[in-house]
């Protein structure tokens, strides 16, 4: 059901049966590292390329949900997952022999609210009994893929973000006392920034649109959740929509926080404004945060992915860097 | 609701309100010529990049699409949209202004059918009044991130396919005497082929998978449609399918075409194989086709997108080339 503008309200309260989780070496020596499914200290997973090792992290993640949740792949009729790489290859090749009739995503950094949020449109609809939602990133493939060979050891700037090594699955189907009441999907937000060395910047802006969509639309406050949860933003991010949305009445001081703050120890993991990567909220929302809900020491979550929209070919031919951002709106059900 | 294991039956039979195509030079030289909404004979279109020009080209579409439907950008819900281009930018920079929640698709060259199918389940389920499927592909950019850069001038084999330049978008909602009916959505499909230079072999086995999938689900058989239209088999692909079809007793013969040797005149127009690309299958489909059944010279159409799910970078560490194919059932309804 549509309630204002923007926002679906999920009638049937299709529930988050199970997450999985599986990360790098530096994810799990960091604050969460107690939450996740699976850390791996190799970056290869003993693969010969880092892309095969991002595959192979999406194949645990799902397969931990798959472990949790005791439901088969032929249970489930649909698989929403993308990724950072060109042609979305994790996915595809991390997914393959699920025989799922797979929809592929894109929305950069924003994929694992984006899947989320078809993921339950799709169970809440009766189209599906159980859909499965997949991301995931790594650091050493988007490193080489964006920005530098890593070989070449370039000097980061302090505005720029550490892509997570790890992926998140989330089955969304019938069971459990997690339930997904209310899907927002955003429209992209360009205000003009083109420093790829600066994504907190560029996605702020479209973060702060879909916040502001679904409390008008729903009519409700930042007091009505225990968790506004930005999925990438970082330190500059999260200090810009903070910022934005203050100079629009809203404070979200006391809820918000960032899954690329969470996931590291940012005084001692040298990783300068944060985590990144469509790995970062995926690994943080399918662990701590889900078991947080699950366990009903959280409420009310809104979590919204963040997403940069650009290429090196874009940001080479002189573009400007579009935000995205998609928010879900997770509660903890007493009656599972 | 569900039909057989695979097959979405849309209840309310959403319309597809209208439909828009822009093309390039060489397709506007061939067959279709006099249906599709914009040729342009200048590769770029007056910007400074390809990837621009291909921007441009899902703006002409989609700006057709306005104007022959009477709605306004305000009054669609959802944006269903992606491309070959790494990061999907050309629907990104194409689209952004448009101020449509924006939900990034990435199904490769099957990405029309994918982008129409959950346009469709979204406003069969209520979830939109209208919304947007577009897509496209650019010869000359498809041509230096996949394979070459033009000025090499490589030699092409006899099962390459030539990229569309062109740009399909359809609206999906509640007015027009065509209506969609029935959605499949498919299940990745990898026999093993590695041949960049032979997609149609690629993708044959996940469109016989899809088709198969629907005629079982639904008890329908090859003759109840006036056309069972694949995306850009080409050539070889064609015939592959057809192929392996007949092994399993089914014969498609009469029914089959395909996007990629419709839109060239393969006897005096240099493609090989025939055409290939998101661009394929959406612009053929948004202009000829459905010109076709709304007049209803086509009362049933099945149109299987088809997707090799592939980057460089995959094919350079040695993997497979997975195929999937969406399938929609575009019917006319006299009733408008």
């Amino acid at each position: 059901m549509r309630v204002g503008t923007y926002t679906l309200r999920l009638k049937n309260h299709p529930r988050i049966v199970a997450g999985g989780s599986a990360v790098g070496k530096k994810e799990g020596e960091g604050p969460l590292k107690n939450y996740f499914d699976h850390c791996f200290t190799d970056t290869t997973l003993g693969e010969k390329s880092w892309e095969k090792a991002e595959s192979d992290l999406q194949q645990e993640a799902v397969k931990s949900v798959l472990e949790k949740s005791g439901i088969k792949p032929s249970e489930i009729q649909y698989l929403f997952a993308g990724d950072l790489l060109n042609q979305c290859i994790s996915s595809v090749f991390g997914l393959r022999s699920m025989n799922i009739p797979f929809l592929g995503q894109y929305g950069a950094c924003s994929t694992m609210a984006q899947t989320l949020g078809l993921a339950a449109v799709f169970v809440d609809s009766g189209l599906a009994q159980n859909a499965l939602a997949v991301t995931s990133s790594h650091f050493c493939s988007a490193e080489r893929q964006f920005r530098l060979p890593l070989e070449y050891g370039g000097q980061r700037t302090p505005t720029a973000q550490w892509t997570v090594t790890g992926a998140g699955a989330l089955l969304v189907g019938q069971k459990g006392n997690v339930s997904i009441e209310e899907v927002t999907f955003g429209r992209m937000a360009d205000l003009g920034v083109k420093d790829a060395a600066n994504m907190g910047a560029a996605m702020a802006p479209a973060a702060a649109q879909t916040i502001e969509d679904y409390l008008k639309d729903t009519g409700k406050k930042p007091e009505d959740f225990d968790l506004i949860l930005t999925g990438d933003l970082g330190q500059v991010g999260s200090v810009l929509l903070r910022e934005i949305l203050n100079q629009d009445g809203i404070d979200i001081e006391r809820q918000q926080n960032d899954c690329g703050l969470m996931v590291y120890d940012r005084q001692n993991q040298d990783v300068h404004a944060g985590g990144s990567g469509c790995g970062c909220s995926a690994a943080v929302f399918s662990s701590y945060v889900l078991r947080k809900i699950s366990e009903g020491d959280l409420k009310h979550v809104l979590f919204i992915g963040t997403g940069a929209l650009m290429s090196p070919t874009s940001s080479q031919q002189g573009e400007t860097i579009p935000g995205v951002a998609h928010l879900v709106h997770v509660a903890w059900n007493a009656q599972a």
